[in-house]
């Protein structure tokens, strides 16, 4: 049997009528090389921005179950307007809404999760030696509602019908080359990996490397899909994220990593009594509030009293101080948004012990004061004041030795800036 | 069991966040009043034609199946932000897909007929007290793809969804007060009719009267559902169209329609041969051209060569041109943009003879020639020099005494200019 590839193209990618044809192009090269091909789109650029405003101008506080409407609409014309590119050079191609393509979901509107992929009628289709296209970002509910998956869904998408066809890869297509060892705005001489494992994708895009979905590198690991993440513009390979057994090397430290987009909130006078952490996060849970760290002082004999810091996403900061004065029970609740989070990530990291302490003195070097720390076996984390947040991430990238070998600085991988 | 309405709010209706808020209080009212409310919307304002714009980009020819996925977009759109405006109202909404509404239809994209119409989830949706929003324009085919209806085509959802439903009265809110027994704009005291006939309303839409889509109007009158047609703009009562029986009076002229979006076709030289008339028309119907009023001269003992003239929309004119030319059996193939009709319509005619004489008159006294002739039991049109249209629509108004009367002249049918 041929080959099966999922290819998924971004907003930016499919922006405009020109756009379009280019994706429609790679799209019939790949079927012309005898491949089965499934592509999965995104909305044109800022057409989910433009429909978000549409409803906010009707209403404070959209409907969820409308707001899925709306905003599907957007993936189905970039398939349409794709498939009408596929037909004209020639080759025949069928789009599918995320119902059509048999995306089931649960029923949690605006983030609703793929529960199972009934990809018979794609199946049909490639039988039938067509092109599929298929909408990103949304799924039907099993209450039979139009529902989506949350910011970036179409990665997502993408993923699951790739393992729904046990595709042989899932290329996802955006505006770099591949994934980077830091950020080559921040670190110029900033390396593209080859190769990247799961483990070390999840946390390097829980960190702040924003390539990639979180819930979609998730999904390719729990279903063993290879992803193959490359620029739309050029051919040229990009960076394959794979299971930790097909990655050749296992680096001490693979990718420095930041993130601006936090706010850290201060809870004071928490009181003392067994459970309250306990009731703050899952009212925090429930408002639906991602809280990434977390830090508490232990009252000290009855003489202060404790005190809990948390970050979570800047968006979710009203959210979150909304729903900590409800509870009313604290002295005071206090937030700074002028923090940053720098992040070491390596497989490597669990077999050698010492890169936290490489991690604070390189920091300390430089004078940076760390505010919060977080570990996971392949990951550091140290929350900092925003303003040292690219010295921060060049000292370590210089100090983990990640920068562009002289003999790799003139080949295919070089940085390039997105 | 309270009454069921069927609400239709064409583009212009729902073109702005305004406008959109406007019918959701209008859908509203009358679910307080205690009927179950089902809306359908069409697309707003522009964005039917900027995504027939986006098509062309791509492609000269884009794909019918594809045009209706990207043009079945707009209607959700509305839907799905009307629905948000009810909810902001305190009233419980959902929007439909035409495929949620079990809108069925054959699968001749672009122009699909319906087929049927499985109103479960909609009926579910009422008895829940929710007030339905469906897309119009749009439904399933019996291949599962997503199909249109065709310019108008929400008219023709709406009267289908109150026919399956068993719907009181299907509402069409445009921005007319309702019907007019000649346009106002040419005529200042053109009168709203009260009350219209399928059978009459058929033959004014048929010759230019755009009101209502054709066959919602014949879709209505199969399935016995009174069309009430009204203005989005006020609560005043606007022309009821309902059965012949329902009718409380049979004008023996009822209204004066024009049309100016004709053009006529001449073929000289048609081959003296039987079948030659078939075989063009087998052709025209092929390329999908509306044929409307078709004349022959018999050829005389061979002196002169059979002439064939007819007409067709003009958006159809270079269709039937290059059709002909293709057969090229003939010696020319002539067109004639500055033509106009106008038509006399009531079903008093039947029983009536002498209306035809009277409209030739009219017109012969208005020194206005006439081109073609066409009539059927209760209509009869005429082809004329386009720039005649006004003086012939003015003079037949008059000549029939359908002006308003005095003592209507300052009640709440006052003529407005749409």
């Amino acid at each position: 049997m041929s080959e099966t590839i999922v290819m998924k193209f971004g907003g930016t990618s499919v922006a405009d009528g020109e756009r379009i044809k280019n994706a429609a192009r790679r799209i019939v090269a790949a079927h012309e090389k005898g491949a089965r091909v499934v592509a999965v789109l995104s909305a044109q650029g800022k057409t989910t921005d433009q429909l978000v405003a549409a409803a906010n101008e009707i209403s404070d506080r959209p409907d969820p179950r409308e707001m899925d409407m709306l905003l599907s609409t957007g993936e189905r014309i970039s398939c349409a307007l794709a498939a009408m590119a596929i037909h004209d050079m020639g080759q025949q191609a069928i789009s599918l809404t995320g119902s059509q393509a048999g995306i089931l979901t649960d029923t949690s509107h605006t983030k609703a999760r793929i529960v199972e992929v009934r990809a018979d009628r794609i199946e049909e289709a490639l039988n039938e030696d067509k092109i599929v296209l298929v909408a990103g970002f949304q799924g039907v509910s099993t209450n039979r509602d139009v529902t989506t998956l949350g910011r970036g869904g179409s990665d997502t998408t993408a993923v699951a019908v790739a393992a729904a066809l046990k595709a042989d890869v899932c290329e996802i297509y955006t505006d770099v080359d591949g994934v980077f060892n830091a950020d080559p705005r921040i670190v110029p001489n900033a390396r593209m990996l080859p190769m990247v494992s799961f483990e070390e994708m999840l946390e390097m895009s829980a960190s702040g490397a924003g390539v990639l979905q979180l819930r979609s590198i998730e999904y390719a690991r729990n279903h063993g899909v290879p992803i193959h993440c490359r620029s739309s513009f050029h051919d040229r390979t990009g960076t394959l994220v794979v299971s930790e057994e097909q990655t050749l090397e296992h680096a001490l430290v693979t990718a420095v990593t930041h993130a601006t987009d936090e706010a850290r909130v201060t809870v004071r006078g928490v009181p003392d009594r067994p459970g309250v952490a306990g009731e703050i996060f899952t009212k925090l849970a429930e408002a639906n509030i991602n809280v990434d760290m977390i830090l508490q002082n232990e009252p000290e004999g009855g003489e202060h009293p404790a005190e809990l810091s948390f970050t979570v996403p800047r968006d979710d900061l009203t959210g979150a101080l909304d729903t900590l004065n409800a509870i009313d029970e604290f002295d005071a609740v206090e937030s700074n948004t002028e923090i940053g989070k720098v992040s070491v990530i390596g497989a490597g990291m669990r077999s050698h012990p010492g890169v936290a302490a490489k991690v604070f003195t390189v920091l300390g070097e430089q004078g940076i004061n760390l505010e919060m720390i977080s570990t996971s076996p392949i990951k550091i984390s140290c929350v900092i004041a925003a303003d040292r947040v690219p010295d921060a991430v060049k000292a370590l990238h210089e100090a983990f030795d990640l920068g562009v070998a002289v003999e790799d600085a003139t080949g295919d991988f070089r940085p390039v800036a997105p």
